[in-house]
């Protein structure tokens, strides 16, 4: 490690912070959060903002053709594959400061520290915004970086459409409209290692006082969709012997399922979001629910075990109704290969942060790089974990650690692999 | 009874029937329903339909301020007060064919019965139809009677708006227009005593193999408005330690409330209809549920006792939630008087129709009614005892048996009373 500690650099923790409020003031919302989802007027113009920056310190500016954008800084070695970090500038509806821009503004401020050490790297250090992460506008999420990775082809992605029914093809046309002088960049081009910084977006780090997380792995997830089919009835004059009530089979059901997904170490994640009661008049006892079902372990095994139960459950608690579930999704968990964590492991220490191993409850651009090079992740705090919302916050200071492990990480790498 | 017995008149089954049948069209769905809400032009059609009939019979035609429709067949004496019957023409957007129209045609049949035998009768006969009693297209639902015989104000009846924005007194102009031959009628007009006919909505009298129904009250209601808070959170990272989860929350709650509600003799009717989460995000913790509670009870003791007791239940089981619970509405059980019921129940006998007496689950005019003179219902099965559904259906014979009823009470009364 004696190598990287003569040649790291510091990152400029002022600047860094300066970056996070001009870009927050861009789709700013009055409670203090962040409005711009991916490739709208807002989400252009963060672009473009950042790709002045880039060419006002001579970094070059590339486009792939769904709408991923990268900024380099050449290496020593032409031909090399570059170490990549970065992750999105694109924001939920009611989004916060952080989530994504931090992690794109980090790897910037990376290229921008190098650049200002004079330090020279045999691998291009380069900054990745990766299109519609948060999946708001388009979906599903994370699309610029699977489509880049070859998770879905490119026809794929360009044919998905916004609610008022504008492609993702229209959507990348008007992005690269705005930036003509971005290179073309190849889908799947060549990368040698990437690292992304996040905010945590859960409580973890917080509660135990460390300032970065080292993520080891993202946890997979399987959703379920359930339609509880039951009779609309009158509620003045329906006895309860007669009636066919969804939404009180569908409580039995919830609370079935509750007592699968019971965890006393509290690691499985059992969420219903979605929990829709039909016809919804007060007189009328409803004759359907539809809702939805997100499972979230870091091992398959248990994903596979439980989930398989879910329609059992469903079944056995669905009283005088009938039950019909179907699976819409499995995503399986992400291990990262050793070398990024070890890489983002050694700098926490040599900088002397205060670090653990962690898993990733969320999905992040990272768990689509994974299928391309090593890859990993760096997590800082963020206030009580709260996140996709306008209330989200992070202390200036754990933006500026996370940021320098980040730079840490890309020298090193860029040099060592 | 000998003189109800020599002077009753028996009614045109097939004449029924066959207005029912061009009742149906007006509004009529493609799923068979019907769909004519208050004062829609299908409703005022129908009004106009029925005043041609009734001006056909020499039958003169009235309008009260806040268009409730009566027609009067005259009686011997020139200042007594009519003996009412009716019901509504309005329908549910998805209603049924007999909801409502079954009461007015019954009531106008009667009128038509007595002019066929020329039968003459001390008391005016009138058949009236109730504005608005569905409250479907204006809140709250029979506004019409409500307004008429005192309960409202007539400036708050017309100053009741639909989701277009059109005033009821804008809707009401509409009908009058139209009408231009009605005669106006006061409020709270004296009347003699009602009877209003109606399909069941249940299923009792189809299960016993009853074919009228005495009604002898109506069930009180209570309503109640529940809303939950908790914290929206990331479903990937929030542990459950750290959720406030106010759909776990209202499920629990509602699994309360079913044990408050518990009845082994199933006469307490407990329906949760509106049940609504936010944000309603297949990967967000929901923060929020709202529902309500429909809570119908013969009993005012009843009512009160269990009633009073919800909010303590709500929090009770609010885990780490807040909750708010909202009294929103009571409605006091409806006893009617004897005269009407005792009436009815005479009729059927003389006629060897099987009959039973019968609490109304549902709210009807009666129910105001009952506040202006001696009041009660007769009722007749109805296919399943669905309502309020196009599927709704009613035997013919079944409707001749409450029309025959209607008739004999009718004119018992207007000679008797």
């Amino acid at each position: 490690m004696s190598g990287v500690q003569e040649r790291r650099v510091d990152i400029n923790a002022a600047r860094l912070w300066d970056r996070h409020m001009a870009m927050a003031k861009i789709g700013g919302t009055p409670k203090g959060g962040v409005n711009r989802q991916a490739l709208t007027p807002e989400d252009i113009q963060a672009h473009l903002l950042l790709a002045d920056w880039a060419r006002a310190r001579g970094f070059r500016v590339f486009l792939d053709a769904i709408g991923n954008m990268f900024i380099r800084r050449e290496g020593t070695d032409p031909d090399a594959a570059p170490v990549m970090s970065g992750s999105h500038t694109d924001t939920q509806p009611t989004g916060g400061r952080f989530d994504g821009i931090f992690g794109v503004l980090a790897a910037f401020e990376a290229l921008e520290a190098a650049e200002d050490a004079g330090l020279a790297t045999r691998r291009p250090l380069e900054c990745a915004v990766w299109n519609n992460e948060e999946g708001a506008r388009f979906t599903p999420g994370c699309l610029g970086s699977a489509v880049h990775c070859g998770v879905f082809t490119l026809e794929e992605g360009l044919s998905k459409t916004d609610a008022a029914g504008t492609t993702m093809a229209q959507a990348v046309q008007e992005l690269r409209a705005m930036l003509p002088f971005a290179e073309p960049r190849a889908l799947k081009s060549p990368v040698a290692a990437f690292v992304e910084a996040h905010i945590e977006q859960g409580p973890e780090l917080e509660a135990t006082g460390n300032q970065i997380g080292v993520v080891t792995g993202m946890q997979g997830n399987r959703r379920f969709a359930v339609e509880v089919i039951g009779e609309d009835a009158h509620s003045g004059t329906t006895p309860l012997r007669r009636r066919k009530d969804a939404l009180m089979a569908a409580t039995d059901i919830v609370q079935g399922l509750r007592a699968l997904f019971h965890d006393p170490e509290d690691v499985i994640r059992f969420t219903i979001g979605r929990f829709e009661v039909s016809p919804g008049a007060i007189s009328v006892v409803p004759g359907r629910v539809f809702f939805t079902i997100d499972f979230r372990h870091p091992s398959q095994e248990v994903l596979t075990r439980l989930g398989d139960r879910v329609d059992g459950v469903c079944q056995e608690h669905r009283g005088p109704c009938t039950v019909t579930v179907t699976d819409t999704s499995h995503a399986v968990p992400v291990d990262f290969a050793a070398t990024v964590p070890e890489a983002v492991a050694a700098a926490a220490r040599a900088r002397g942060y205060r670090h653990m191993s962690i898993y990733s409850g969320a999905g992040h651009d990272a768990r689509y790089l994974h299928l391309l090079c090593p890859s990993g992740m760096v997590f800082v705090p963020c206030e009580k974990g709260i996140s996709h919302n306008e209330a989200e916050n992070a202390k200036p200071e754990d933006l500026a650690a996370g940021c320098q492990v980040i730079a840490d990480v890309m020298v090193d790498l860029a040099n060592r692999l």
